[in-house]
């Protein structure tokens, strides 16, 4: 094989100025000067999973495990599958000493090829290189050495969340918050005049809306508690979630964000919606009342953005926590939330026909089902002012997905009906990395179209611009 | 950015020969040969929505607006997307006068970067430049002395309808029209010496299959009368269908064309049949059972299709009018028809065991649901002698979306089991401009197949003239 | 056209050494690189359907026709397609004379342009030029000499299976077998010296898990004469089937494969199962009960992998004989076996909370449905030990099916979660050219990556070794 030296390398030669762009000589061409346009642009992540706390507290990250591997289910659930135990990981246990995160980190060196060619490498990648400054490539010979300067770099002030924050040029930050919570790290973090990225909360009410999870009564009642008003009615439940709603909205926040099996949205009438509600307190609920109750509740947050103008960001169809024994050993979140096929067209029809044209609903829809991009997503944005198309999320958050998506949607809905990027992520080391990835693409899209002959260059350089800052802003209205 | 001026430009440079070609140098210049052979091949448009009466009355298009904007779903959709109200664009108005024209052809100029990536955009600078010759960029400062330039060439002799069929070089072009519309203006094209073009009329009996809709049982009374029999009973119905389909082949129809949610064609006995005939009819039907009758009936017209030999063509899976305020207040095809998921294997299963081996029978499937392509369509074709898959429709009549249909279609099914490209189009002005954008892509795929060494060049040469020439020809018994 | 002579060309020029590779010059480069070191590296067929008796046997191939047409529905299906009867093809016929023979070959060649673009056309082009040594293309004028000259070679004992078998490479071949086979042409194999690949049985129980259909309790009658067990209970059919794994493994096997509608796997309590099974034995089942019954022993199945170590492979999601009239006349596998949605998230959950993360299950999905790819198929192997994603099945095993396929798993899941290549064919001859085609695709997607700077290329260049030997030795555990 050309070039390649007889002994293994433990210097990778991957994290290239020219990663991602076009193949072809031409467009890679065109496409690097669209990239430079937006290069340096600053970012803005209107929905993503970084705690607001931890950038008030701005401790250092222990050790290059709690911040690369055991947070990440992106980088554990690969090597869960590739026979690591999760609590080798550290999942699920809570600090590590230093023998414990050691482990983990060779654990990740040792099977750094199961990552070839997935976007958690290339994240990886970027976050060794472009964060930390080393080219040294994980492997068992280099675990050590990688952990030893990764571990001394993370004792700098340099590495300190806020830092970071600052050096990657954020200029919009959103949280994912629990609708009960006070958001004090979020007034004291916009009080700090220090603190010069916007880091705004989300409302993100979903366990509020599954009348027949376990706790669902008690977490009604602590609403009810916070928001001072009583959740023994439904009438009072939508009060208490438009108390709260506007508490966020004075904190800061621009968006609402849902996350159920589907996006059935679905009237009852006020009879029935209180019938049911009065059943779910009392445990008595069926399952598909549960159901009911929660597709009526969608529709009345859908209505409650149209009068306090949170964005509402829907990202339905995953079956959390498919494995059991998992789920009930380590909790959520930990790499088998697995996706079910989509249908936007009919569930969302009540919402879209009653506010879909509402001129303050902004309506943001996401999938992992690749195969409702075309056929539904595109076609409703392409018709309803307040549908935009969610940028690729979570596993489809990677080159080539985000290639086919924005291929779909544009032929249909343009670009200007599609949201900006979101990184989605807690990964903070991975936030300017994730957004350089979706610039770089994106300029290789509009090469492409330039190249076809199908735009003019001037054309694909204001759509890129847009793209990156313009979509966003609107969207969110930042 | 390379070759930008500083000042906004006003000149397109979009409309170059070799858009759409294939982005490697050595495929384009293979691609550019093929295509070469095929560019001024005639036009065959089998199915489209251009009425016979514009062709009969031959009179000038009034504006550039009632040409181009209003009458064309794909370009008020994504301006109402964008906040433009539809009543500007002009849409459920009647006859704008000038300055109702001119409003709403400058909300298309000032929004003409949300079609940026898109088909439409590619049909409209395809027409702007290849019918009106004018390289003049839509936008805010252009709008008005665009509709000017194009107000004034309409005024012309060469702008008129029938001359525009000409300089097209359409070959044959039909239409879509009611069972019971008396076709004078079909025959009075046929009977017309200086019509070249073969105006061809396509039966599309969508309302008489549909019991539970309003109004059927008016359409079916109706139905009868122009059929000169009785619609009282199932039976008179079908011997009504019989016989309209007979008066639609003597005046020149290939096809029949259907519309429904699904393509189920499960069969009732003729007992039940007459049974929920008589209760639709008597307004008692049930949803179920209208279904049932519907699918009832499709397989029926598949029936009448093996003695008749109208090819028939199926484009299912649509919510149509998914906007109830919109559709009420400005009818239907007003932009918000949305996909719904495919489902061809059983529904067509009855159909095909009967019929699908029957040497007249020609059936055409179309789909908006792209996952159903490689899955069910190309299985079905490659197998059924009856089954073609038909090209990519209304979404998906794209250069993208077509590249992926090839790509997924031909290694199941090869090219001859296709139905040839399908315009599809009431927007006269763009349909060479379509059959121009699929002769390319195919070009443009059949060279990368060369390029592979899966095909030999005069292969390709001769299967891409097979594909503009001898599908349509073989499909639509031409 | 460039190149083309005037007269019809009876030389193909389609079978280059640069087949299948990258367009991209510089692409193609690095991809011929990769290529080179693992393009004669032994061939491993973990999962086919070459008949153990045919190469015991050892007899000649007849005639090209009953080795390259008859046999195979991928050839037969879109010949039928285009018109040519099955019986014409030796469909369902027996032994073909001469004139038969030549007329089905004939008829192969006259229709050779139906193929252009097909993976079927790629693998005969591959098995003429590779395993007959020919450049003739099939056509009217040469159909004779080709099968003169094809007809001659298989009289010539370098072109008996056993011979081809040593010729092609095979390392690994397995067979598909019903469970009550004795398996005797494999140990007879087995226990020839001269036999150099190793011919391994593979446990095909489907007709035994279907209690539903004709024929089942005759079948399991002898499924218990066979293990010498009784299954005049559900428990005697469970030892029954562990009997018969057991002899399977013990003469060589090292997979079971399944195919059914779906892949749920819902678990009856034991009562349940009993009293369905007695139903079933009786002939009084429902259908509903069948298919929970047919679940419940797909589940046991898995339970019965983990302890045997039985590759477990399935292959849901077809509507076997879709056209009864074909399927009463010529039988099963005759071209119409059409594919249905694929489900996998909930249907396969009873199983992988159950045996998800056995260290001894390996469990290898396969689909015929590319939604489920990304959405389902790469979250599942991403997360569970125990699963991998199949490669591309059937319609989809064909060069771009390949690509969308690696493009869509690599992101999600790596390369490490795929099975490696399995050609799942009965025609001998192609068997080469599908696993040469494998090579050629991988190596163009890795070398992509690497022109993306993805990836290294000594990564590269092991990931590509893996893929070919790595992957079968480990899921199939060879």
């Amino acid at each position: 094989m050309r070039g390649v030296p007889d002994a293994p390398r433990s210097t990778r030669r991957g994290h290239h100025d020219d990663r991602l762009m076009p193949l072809d000589p031409g467009v890679r061409a065109l496409a690097r000067d669209l990239y430079r346009q937006v290069r340096d642009l600053p970012i803005i992540s209107p929905h993503g999973h970084v705690p607001a706390r931890l950038l008030l507290d701005d401790q250092p990250f222990g050790d290059p495990t709690s911040l690369l591997v055991t947070p990440d289910h992106y980088v554990t659930r690969l090597l869960h599958a590739s026979g690591v135990p999760l609590d080798t990981l550290g999942v699920g246990r809570g600090p590590l000493d230093e023998d414990a995160a050691r482990t983990a980190w060779r654990a990740l060196c040792t099977h750094w090829h199961v990552f070839r060619g997935t976007a958690v490498r290339y994240w990886l990648d970027a976050t060794l290189h472009g964060v930390f400054g080393t080219d040294l490539r994980p492997g068992p010979d280099t675990a050590d050495e990688l952990y030893d300067l990764l571990a001394d770099r993370l004792r700098g002030p340099a590495y300190r969340p806020r830092a970071l924050l600052d050096r990657f040029g954020i200029e919009v930050l959103a949280t994912t918050d629990d609708p009960v919570d006070d958001l004090a790290a979020h007034a004291a973090l916009r009080d700090d005049p220090t603190v010069t990225t916007r880091v705004l909360p989300t409302f993100r009410p979903d366990r509020y809306l599954e009348p027949a999870h376990p706790g669902w009564a008690e977490a009604v009642a602590r609403l009810g508690e916070a928001a001072g008003t009583g959740t023994g009615t439904y009438r009072g439940w939508v009060t208490a979630m438009a108390e709260r709603r506007a508490y966020f909205r004075a904190h800061g926040a621009v968006s609402a964000d849902h996350s159920h099996e589907d996006v059935g949205t679905a009237p009852l009438d006020d009879v029935d919606a209180e019938l049911v509600y009065a059943r779910a307190l009392a445990g008595t609920v069926a399952a598909d009342e549960a159901v009911a109750l929660r597709r009526h509740m969608l529709l009345e947050m859908a209505r409650l953005s149209t009068q306090d103008g949170l964005t509402m960001t829907l990202h339905p169809g995953v079956r959390r926590d498919h494995h059991g024994p998992t789920a009930a050993r380590f909790g959520p979140d930990t790499g088998h939330d697995i996706p079910l096929p989509g249908a936007f067209t009919d569930h969302l029809r009540p919402l879209l026909e009653r506010y879909g044209t509402h001129r303050d609903l902004r309506l943001v829809l996401f999938t992992l089902d690749e195969s409702v991009v075309s056929r539904e997503l595109a076609p409703l944005a392409g018709f309803y002012p307040s549908v935009y198309v969610g940028a690729p999320w979570w596993f489809l958050d990677a080159p080539a997905s985000i290639r086919r998506w924005r291929e779909s949607v544009t032929e249909i809905a343009g670009l200007s009906r599609t949201s900006g990027f979101v990184d989605d992520t807690r990964a903070l080391c991975s936030i300017p990395a994730r957004h350089d990835m979706a610039r770089r693409l994106d300029a290789g899209f509009l090469a492409s179209l330039v190249a076809e002959h199908r735009l003019d260059d001037d054309e694909a350089a204001d759509a890129l611009v847009d793209l990156v800052s313009g979509r966003p802003a609107e969207v969110f209205r930042l």
